[in-house]
């Protein structure tokens, strides 16, 4: 048996430009929120864009399912939640949480699916041996 | 009876600062082509964010739901499918898709889901008068 | 003697996710207007990145420098003219200015300066061959 | 006699989101890092969005100019200086360095001036009370 899930935290300020004429951040750059989020994860746990990509690996965006639960204003200090799943499928999963510092009011929760080309831009229907090997090595089971 | 859907139909260029390092769109930016959609639907039937905003309404969005089914490189020349679906809670649902010109290959589809907001910011649970009217002025069935 | 300065004009419409918490442009967002101008001349005198590119040539921004006259507001018709400027040194100028399309107002006038890295990325200190083959099609005086 | 100019450091790492097909950081996304730094610097001396806004004051941007010395790649570490520079006409001038963390490699310099507006969404003309009474707190000659 090994863990189902591995996540990673980080932290930002919403800036002048993310936010809209209503003086909220615009729905379409909570993508870049989500970015952030997986970037720190993977320097956290070693599965960044240049691990993947020195692999010869790519790996796209094939969902993203976001559902907006309060507005987040401009200067709002936030909290990023980035929660890795583990699947069966040759795909990565993640779970985002974004929440208000201060309070833990949640802003907004989301899904993306990500996967797996190789240095063909052909999609891998099988877990590359090296996804398999981070799994072992984070102690995640084989599913 | 009435119809249970209206559709608009726009076109843009990839322009160079809306690919990525991989030389295709950022997943984050589709969310740009669909709003370029909304505004395009919202001109052609009176929906759009000034006609609402005239009647002290805002229409956030609550979920957003995007499938990337090809990738998109610079310079293409796409259209833009908005397709409002009828239903009968206080919300606006709109389907998209994102094809390229030349062959109608398909990049993506998605839906948005979006709330009413008074003048104060509360959700309004029942559809608005204006939305109702527009709705009749439009031929569709009130459900 | 030839002429010294060739010119397109191409027109866009502001968006919502363009403006910002004072329901005007957002000022960075220029960038992506004059990126329009500069796509819109190059489709039109055959200049565009993959003219370029195919030559092996790269045309990084130098220099941008922009003055803002006037707020755009969100949904307003704007024109962009972009301005080729004849120049001896091997560097491409241009000239913009975005006006509203309704009454001429001037939002903003700019110029960029791109220099020529060739396939190594390294500097090109001449004008190259296809850019002088380009200034003459085009019936620009050699300096 | 007083100083004639504050400055700030805050740092960054290029998000994927930031460079385009070429790999580095697209031009117009510096205008992002310049407010990133104005806003640190905002943070730190009590001269940011809100500060102003609650004085009645905006200070939309006139002019923006950058010399871009060197390109940035996705996932370097930056390091953003912000220098307000004291001047006697009504107008907010910040200088700004960006520059690689790990060898001080300089990538950028670039000026922004600033204006005031009052709630009228007047220019002023003179300096605002609050913003003399900001230098003086500061230590900053009064000229």
């Amino acid at each position: 048996m090994g863990i189902s899930e591995l996540s990673d935290r980080t932290e930002s300020t919403v800036r002048f430009s993310e936010v809209d004429a209503m003086g909220i951040v615009w729905h379409g750059n909570f993508a870049k929120y989500m970015e952030d989020g997986r970037e720190s994860f993977g320097r956290k746990f070693g599965l960044g864009y240049y691990d993947l990509y020195d692999q010869g690996l790519l790996v796209p965006i094939v969902n993203m399912n976001i559902d907006y639960k309060l507005p987040i204003k401009y200067g709002e200090r936030i909290v990023i939640e980035t929660i890795w799943k583990n699947c069966a499928a040759a795909k990565i999963i993640f779970n985002y949480r974004i929440l208000r510092k201060s309070d833990r009011a949640l802003f907004m929760t989301a899904q993306t699916t990500q996967v797996f080309l190789n240095n063909k831009r052909d999609l891998e229907l099988c877990n590359p041996d090296f996804y398999q090997e981070w799994k072992k090595r984070n102690g995640v089971e084989i599913l």
